[in-house]
C-alpha cells in the first residue's frame, strides 16, 4: 500500500499515519517530495481494509499495491498452464471449439447436434441440464435426464463435455456425467459455492460476471485455486455496457490482458457476448484472432423451435462455415484448432 | 410485441413475418404506414425469444412490451404494499432506520452498537452472520454463533433483525433467529435460490445486484413472490458504472422509478453506495428526501478495529447525527422516521 | 508516481527502471519488501506518461499520485469558493435556485415562465438561445433574439441569467446579455474552447459530461481556471451507465465528493438527470439534502407544447411545490435557499 | 411511435390517448388484446418528444419506431459505400492501415515513421498537428507547421493524410494539407461543428463518442451527410466502461452492428481501444478478422521520448509484424490489405 499525503500536511499527521500503518503491522518507508510525501507500507495483509488510511488527516490518497490473488497470478507460475482433459488439451498452442445448444431438450436433439458439431471439428459438447432463467415461468431444463442423454451423444461421437452447475448441491451429480464443470457469470462471486468448486474431482470453467473486472474475476478464479482444485478455464462472455445494439459488450481486450496477468487459459463466448446468430461468425473471428486458447457457441439444428436462446445458436452450416474460417485465422496466428 | 418492417418490404415478407407470430400463437393488427409496416403481435408467451422474429427477412426491430413482471408490478396492485414485521409497519408513511455493523463480531460488540442504534432510533439492527467475501483470505463471519449474539442483542433493545442468507442451505438456520431475510447483490439473480425464498417464511430484503436494470431487479422480486412468499422489500445499494471516486454509484433515481412501476416497498443503503464513512450522512439524506421507505447503514462502535467495512461505518455518535437530519428531512416531506 | 515490481525482479531490472526514472526526472525512493519492491518516484512532471514505466521489464503496476489539477483542489484554496454575481452568492450556505424552460420560444413564453419562477422563489433563469440537438432536423434555438428576450424578462422579474454558449465564436455575443455562461456536457472536454472560457469576462457553469470522471471533471475546470476566470460552478447532470429507465444516472455521490476534492460550488440538475417530469421533485429534493449549492430545473408554463425538453420541464405549480419543499430540507441541513 | 396502456385502462383513457397523438399528427392504429391495448402511431415526426406520451393517464410503455437517421442506414443505400480517396478505395473488399505517430513533433519524425509505416503496407498516414489534451500543462501540437512537414512526408511516401480537426476555425486550413479530416471523440456531438463539416471538401473520419451508443453515432454521421458531404468513415476507438485494466473498453462487436444498420465504412483503432503497445497487435488481428473495413494504429520510432501516447505507439518492427499477421487473417476471410 501506498500513502501519499496532501501539499502542506504537518510533520505530527505524518507521524500519526506511520503510527496508524505501524499499528496494522506494516513496515513504512517514507520519501520526502517538495510538495507531498509518499509513504510506501510495505507487507502483506490481505484482509487490510485500506479505507481506514483514507480516513485518517492529511491523507489525500491511498493505493494499493499488493496483488489480491497469489496462485492465478503470471508472477507465481511463468508458463501459461495447459490443463489435459481425457487426452484434449486447453491452453498452450491449441485452440479449442466447444459448441452445442442452450439446453438439452431431447435424445433426438442432443444427438443430431453433437454429430453436427463433431464432424465440423468440435472437441466439447456444451449444453445446459440445469438452466438459470430470468423468468420463474421459462423451462428450467431436464436435469439429470439431460446430463445422461448429453453423456450418451457426447460418447458416441468422441466429444467431452462442459455443463453448467448452479449450487454446490449439484456438484456430485454433475461431475458423474461431465468433464468439465461451467460456473455461469451470476454465480462468479458466489464465495461459498467456489469454496466447494475448491474440492471438486473436475477442472471448472469460470464465467466472467456481467460486472466485473477482470482483477475480480482472478480473484474469483483464486478461490477455486486455493481449494486445491488446479484446473480453472476462464471464460469472458460480454459485460453490461450503456450500449444496447448487443446483448452484451464481449470484451475482448480482456483476452490480452488476462494472458497477460495470469497462466490460465482463457476462452471466449461470442454467442452470450453478441446475442444474435447474424454476428456470431465475425465475433468468433476476433476472439481466435486476438489469442484466445478456445471459442465456445451455440448451435441448434432448428433454432426456431430451441427452448431457449435458439435466436443467437448459429445453423449447422453456419458452424462449419465459422470451422473454416476460425481455422484459417488460427494457422495465420501459427496457432491450430483442435 | 411489435414488429416494425424495414422501409421497402415486400408485401410477401410481410405475410411471412404474420405467419410465423401466428404459428407461435399470436394474434397479430397490422398498421400500414408510408415507409414502414406496424404488426402488434397480442398474446401473452412470456417464454418466447423475441429475437427469433429479429432475424426474419424484412424486419427492422422488434420491441417488447408486456412487461416481464407481474405480481411486482404497480398495475396488479395499485395501493403501495406495507409490511408488519412483528408490530414494526415497513412501507406507507413510515421511514425505517436499520443500523448495525457490517458482520457480528462477538457479543459485546453487537450489543454495544445495538444499544446505541436503538437509542437514536433505529428499528432494526443489521449484521452479518455469514460473510461472502471478495478474498478467500479474510474474515468469513461467526455463522449459528453470530444469529445468537444479535437475537440477543435485539431482544434487549427491542430492535428487529435483518441478517444475510446466503445460500438455500442457510435458510431454515437464518429464519429461526432474523426477522427479515436479506439476499446479496450477488445472489440477486440466482435462481434456484430466489424460488426456495418463495416458501420461507419471514420477509425477504432484496439487494439490487451491481449491474442489474430496475427491470431485472423487479423480475428477481418476482420470483420471490411467485413462489408465495409476499413480503419483499427492495434495497438499492448502488451499480457498477466508470466512476472509481466512490465504491459504487448509487442510484437514487432508482427510488421513483420504483416507486412508480412498483407497489414494493423501497429503502436504500448509503453506506455500500458511497463506500466511505465521511460522505454516508449526506446520502443517507438524500435517500430520505428521494422518499425512500427506508435506510439501511452501517455503524460501529470502534470502526478502526471492525473485522471488515469499518471505513464505512458511522461512529454512533455519527449515527445520532445523521438521525437529527433524516428526521427533519422526513417530516418536511410529511413523513416520519419510526 | 509509485513503481511497484513483480515477485522475483533482478537487481538489474530495478536498476534499469530506477535510471529511466532519474532520465525523467524523477527523484526515486526505493523500499524493499519481502515480495516486491516499490520505487516512490518523486517530483512533478504533468505531462509524463506513466504507461512509459509500465512497459518495462520486471513493472507489475504504476500508480500515479500527483493530481492533475491544482488550482480546482480544495489542498490549494481550503474555504469553499462564494462566488458573487451581482450581489447574488453562489455557494456558502446558500442554496440557488436556476430554473427556465429549456429553450427560449418566444418573448410571452419566457416572460410567462420568468415570472412563475421568480415568484416562487427562483434566483436565475435558465433558457437556451443555441440549442444542440442530438438530430439535425429539431429545433435549433432563436439565438440573439433569444438572448434579448431572455435579458428583458429576467431584468422584468429580477433574475439572473445563465445560458449555453456552444462555441468560442459565440462567446462574446453571450456575455453581451448572460450572467453565467453555461457549457455544455459534450463540451466539457473540448480544451481550445474551455482555454478560451479562461479569458472571459463571465463565471462558467461547467456540467460534468456524461462519461466524465469526477477527476477529468475537474480538470476540465482547471483549464478554465488556469487561462484566468477563477469563477467555475459544477453541475452535476447524470452520467450515462447501463440502466435505461431513466435518461441518464444522477450521480448524487459527485455532491459530497467534489465538495472534499475541490473549493469550487456544485449544483445538480435533477431534470436532465432523470429525463421526466413525474420524478423531478423527488431528485431535487434528494440533490438539496445531499448538500448541493443549487439546483437547476426545468420549467414550462404549457410543457406539452414546448419546443423541446417538454416532458421533463415542471408545471409553474409543481416548481412552487417543490421549492416549497426543498426549502424546508434546506432548512433541515441547516442552509437556506435564496 | 407505439404506445402500450396498462392493464385496466379504461375506454375513456385510451380515447384521449388517441386524441392527443392525432392532434400531433400522427395515424393511430389500434390493436386491443386480453390485457393490454397497443396503439400504433404512423407518421414522421423526427422532432416528436416521445415522452409527453409517456406521461398521460394509462400509458404503460412508449416504444419509438422511426430510426432517427436516414441517409447513413442502409435502408436507405443498400451497398456499402466505397469512397476513392485519390485512388485508394475505403470500403469494399479492401481494409485500409492508417498508422502513424501521435502528434507530428518535428521533420525528422515525421518522415522517419511515414518511411517505415510506408514500406510496411500502410497507405495513409497518421498524426495529429492540433492536439487536444486532457491536462492544460501538455504538449499542444505544431499546427499549421507540423500540416507541412506532414504533407511533405506523406507525398515522399505516397500516403494519403489523415488528421484532426478540432473546430470550425480550422476546417479551411487542414482542408489544404489533409485528405481525410478526423473528428476526435469528444467532437462527436458538437453539432454546430458537424454541420459545418457537411459542407467540407474532403472526406471525414468520425470516432465514436466514449460515451455514445452505435445509434447516436450513426447520428452524428447523419448530420454530415445531411449537410451534403457523402464521405464519412466510422472509427471505433474504445468505449467507457466500469473496466479500468485497459484506457478503454474497444466495442469490437460495433464492427458487425453497424455493417448490417448502415452503408458507411467503418475501421477500428486498436491503439486508443487497448492504450498499451503490448496488446495493440492481438486487438488489431481481432479487428480485421471481425471485418472492420481498415484499422488505425500508432507507430513510433523513437516511443521512449515520443511527446505524447509514446506508450501505445508500437516500433516500426512490431508494426511490420502485425502487418504479416493482419494480411493473412484478411486473406482468411477473403479480403486483401491495401
Amino acid at each position: 500500500m501506498v500513502v501519499v499525503t496532501e501539499p502542506g500536511t504537518s510533520e505530527k499527521q505524518i507521524e500519526e499515519i506511520i503510527r496508524v500503518l505501524n499499528e496494522h503491522g506494516f513496515d513504512v518507508h517514507r520519501s520526502t517530495g517538495v510538495q507531498q510525501t509518499v509513504l510506501g507500507a510495505i507487507g502483506v495483509h490481505p484482509e487490510f481494509d485500506h479505507r481506514q488510511i483514507e480516513l485518517l488527516s492529511g491523507v489525500a490518497e491511498v493505493l494499493r499495491i499488493t496483488e489480491p490473488y497469489k496462485l492465478a497470478s503470471r508472477t507465481f507460475k511463468r508458463e501459461g498452464s495447459i490443463f489435459d482433459i481425457g487426452g484434449l488439451k486447453i491452453g498452450g498452442n491449441n485452440v479449442v471449439v466447444i459448441a452445442g445448444p442452450c439446453a438439452v431438450e431431447n435424445e433426438k436433439q442432443i444427438f443430431t447436434i453433437a454429430e453436427a458439431v463433431a464432424r465440423s471439428g468440435a472437441r466439447i459438447l456444451r449444453g445446459g441440464a440445469f438452466k438459470p432463467r430470468t423468468s420463474p415461468y421459462s423451462f428450467q431444463g431436464l436435469g439429470e435426464d439431460g446430463l445422461k442423454m448429453m453423456r450418451a451423444a457426447a460418447d458416441e461421437y468422441k466429444l467431452k463435455i462442459v455443463t453448467e452447475v448452479m449450487d454446490k448441491s449439484q456438484i456430485t451429480l454433475v461431475e458423474k456425467y461431465a468433464d468439465i464443470l461451467q460456473i455461469g457469470a451470476r454465480n462468479m462471486q458466489n464465495f461459498t459455492f467456489l469454496r466447494e468448486l475448491g474440492t471438486a474431482s473436475k477442472p471448472v470453467l469460470l464465467k466472467r460476471g456481467q460486472a466485473a473486472t477482470i482483477d475480480e474475476w482472478l480473484m474469483s478464479a483464486e478461490y477455486v485455486l486455493s481449494g486445491g482444485n488446479h484446473q480453472v478455464i476462464l471464460c469472458e462472455r460480454g459485460i453490461r455496457t450503456f450500449e444496447t445494439a448487443t446483448r452484451n459488450t464481449l470484451d475482448i481486450s480482456a483476452i490480452p490482458v488476462v494472458q497477460k496477468k495470469s497462466h490460465l487459459p482463457i476462452i471466449a463466448d461470442p454467442s452470450h457476448g453478441i446475442g444474435i446468430r447474424d454476428k456470431v461468425i465475425q465475433m468468433a473471428r476476433a476472439c481466435v484472432a486476438a489469442g484466445a486458447d478456445g471459442i465456445m457457441v451455440e448451435v441448434h439444428h432448428d433454432p426456431d423451435h430451441a427452448k431457449s436462446d435458439g435466436a443467437q445458436s448459429l445453423f449447422p452450416d453456419q458452424f462449419a462455415q465459422m470451422m473454416k474460417e476460425v481455422r484459417l485465422i488460427a494457422e495465420a496466428i501459427g496457432r491450430t484448432i483442435g
